[in-house]
């Protein structure tokens, strides 16, 4: 089964515009199996949208027109697909009422032109739009499957959830049983040299990376869930900790968790980086309940001042060290009464590198009760990934520092 | 005149990929005044790319193939449009010799397959490559202008610099004259009400708002250059300095290059934004001479140790306020040794709102020499939006204090 996706509106041309609707759909329909072998962007033109929909139906099961369902003359998808399938458009008042009742709740008045979106293809299924006035239509022609759904994201989602997914269950079509992993601390390359060893035993098992730096999302669809629990296992024992979550979280929120759970608390010392550690755990709501804060020490008179770096290990080893890392950590632990802390200090580039010391170079720390701990990283790519991928690994290695205190309380508690 | 842009390749459609090709083509286009009328992405086929072409070729004026030019079977672009144009494919062995010396100056041998992106359609004119193999082609056929380029961004961006406008303009088409604004401080409604009643009293000039959170873009596009001087002019009176740059730079570029003209130093002090000033801050290279860093109080203790805020003016006036917000930017001076310094307190939300400070409320201060000042902002939206809308307030803060400073210089100066 293959699908394509039509989006309509001129703004969707504008230069900065992307998607998302077409990105949704695609990642809704995969868990089915179904691929998108298409997408199209046309403007708000009766023509070009029915030269699209008839491209469409000469080769997609399913087609999705996302947009131009709105109250205005500009709105034509229901007239062109209308004009494309030879349907009538047959007028609904039942559809119009509720409009004007949604327009009663927000205590205005529906204006006439509304009327307009109580046309309904004749042999199509209205579906309603909890979040909005165009109500969707899904209509089946010449064994083609045709969604027409409203542009705003947040109109199309829910009722994709409410009524597209039951719709393709009820054509025979069963979600594909999957799994998740989610990775800090490796590469993409090394992470598909691990596993692809074992993916490709599992022909039957589709596999997919996502990639971003630092962070690496692998999933696995299937049909048969015992062969994905086979596969699941093996990838698990290979990947060991890097694994940080089997289920859509990012790593900051899964920190947030850790850290919750094991009741501590937080502060960061950042050199590089300028404050993006702090800025990532504090994405998380409720973040003020085990992150103190910290000190952005940039210049080395702060690392100096604010953490108490003695000012002869900057001479000695440098700002960028093991030795700096671990005194900011320690620093910050010891300013702000955290009981973990973590620290960043590196050469982000592009200057400031040097032959010992290249760009890239970044050394991250991690203070706890009676064990401070600091690591060289090397990183490619340039200011904004070495920066990124600093944090990540920040996060990261925080995450492993809590995982094995837990289990050392284990340890303590089985003797 | 019209284009259409025909993305190529099966990794395009997956669910986190963007056209970011289709993105940077219109933006270029549209200097010409050449419209894009539709985007479409096809995955690895051959049937698939000849029928995106044929309908493209009913209708636009330019066609850009993007990606698929790669040396690999799945790389079907040149076959496809061979095939649907009925042009021969031409074997252009000096080509092939430009990918072989490539090769050889990475230290490698070039792969057999390689010769396969010696293919030329016989009308074609090939357009070199110079950060990549796969050469571009441009062929004129029927009246349409065809492009053949290479899928990865930073190969076919300059190869779009240095022959495809060349090429554009070679048809007579020369770029429109334009005038760029970048405003902070104001929200795009705002912006849209003050200037909208100016543009449109020049119906021969194209406008366009692109905004972010707390960052608008204004762009206007003419033939007529002094009809554009005439409307600039009256933006220019109306919008003030809430008007940041009138070329391509970001807010904190732009601030960068003010602090370091002005000669001065920066420090922080960072609540709710838990280290986003900073990390904007040092995104640019070259911060070190200036931004000394800072502190991320998140908690009050923090505010108390690290910025020597008064125990008693967070009990009584509370950390969201305009005075714990002046404190903490004394605070940050003070102990920095910095010469201005900003600092940020606020209600991110979702939780910690009141009635008096609902969710929102954000106090930004900076201090420099002589005067401490607070503002107090009320910012909509989600709590990632207040933290946006928090830094880059933060930062137009700061841009007004040091151009206040000069002007106060000048006035002097004058004196």
């Amino acid at each position: 089964m293959v699908a394509e996706v039509i989006a309509i509106g001129s703004e969707m041309l504008f230069a900065d515009r992307i998607d998302s609707n077409s990105l949704y759909t695609s990642a809704q329909l995969e868990r089915f199996g179904i691929s998108l072998i298409a997408k199209t962007v046309v403007g708000d033109d009766l023509t070009m949208i029915r030269k699209a929909l008839a491209l469409a139906l000469t080769r997609a099961d399913f087609i999705f027109l996302t947009g131009g369902l709105g109250p205005t003359e500009d709105d034509l998808t229901r007239q062109a697909v209308s004009e494309q399938l030879g349907l009538e458009l047959v007028y609904h008042p039942e559809i119009v009422r509720q409009i004007e009742s949604r327009f009663q709740s927000l205590g205005r008045s529906m204006p006439e032109i509304n009327r307009r979106q109580g046309f309904i293809l004749e042999t199509a299924q209205a579906l309603e739009n909890s979040e909005g006035t165009a109500p969707g239509q899904y209509v089946q022609f010449e064994g083609r499957n045709i969604f027409l759904l409203p542009g705003p994201p947040r109109e199309l989602q829910p009722m994709f959830q409410k009524y597209v997914i039951p719709l393709i269950e009820q054509l025979g079509l069963r979600p594909r049983s999957f799994r998740y992993f989610r990775i800090a601390g490796l590469p993409e390359s090394r992470v598909d040299s691990l596993v692809a060893p074992i993916y490709r035993q599992y022909p039957d098992i589709q596999s997919t990376i996502l990639a971003s730096p630092g962070d690496i999302e692998l999933f696995f669809f299937a049909e048969n869930d015992a062969r994905l629990a086979e596969l699941a296992e093996k990838v698990t024992a290979e990947l060991g900790d890097n694994i940080y979550a089997t289920e859509e979280i990012s790593l900051e929120a899964a920190i947030a968790r850790l850290i919750k759970e094991r009741g501590v608390t937080l502060s960061v010392a950042e050199s590089c980086t300028g404050g993006m550690v702090g800025e990532w755990i504090t994405r998380t709501p409720g973040s003020s309940e085990f992150f103190l804060g910290g000190v952005v020490a940039y210049s080395n008179s702060l690392k100096i001042d604010l953490l108490g770096v003695p000012p002869e290990m900057l001479r000695d080893q440098g700002a960028v060290s093991e030795e700096a890392a671990k005194a900011m950590a320690d620093g910050a632990r010891r300013r702000t009464g955290s009981s973990y802390a973590l620290s960043i200090t590196g050469v982000a580039g592009p200057g400031g590198g040097s032959e010992s010391k290249p760009v890239g170079t970044v050394f991250i720390g991690c203070s706890h009760a009676g064990r401070t701990i600091a690591a060289r990283f090397q990183f490619p790519g340039n200011r904004e990934v070495v920066r990124l991928l600093s944090t990540r690994a920040a996060l990261n290695l925080l995450r492993k520092e809590l995982q094995m205190t837990n289990v050392e309380v284990r340890m303590t508690n089985e003797e």
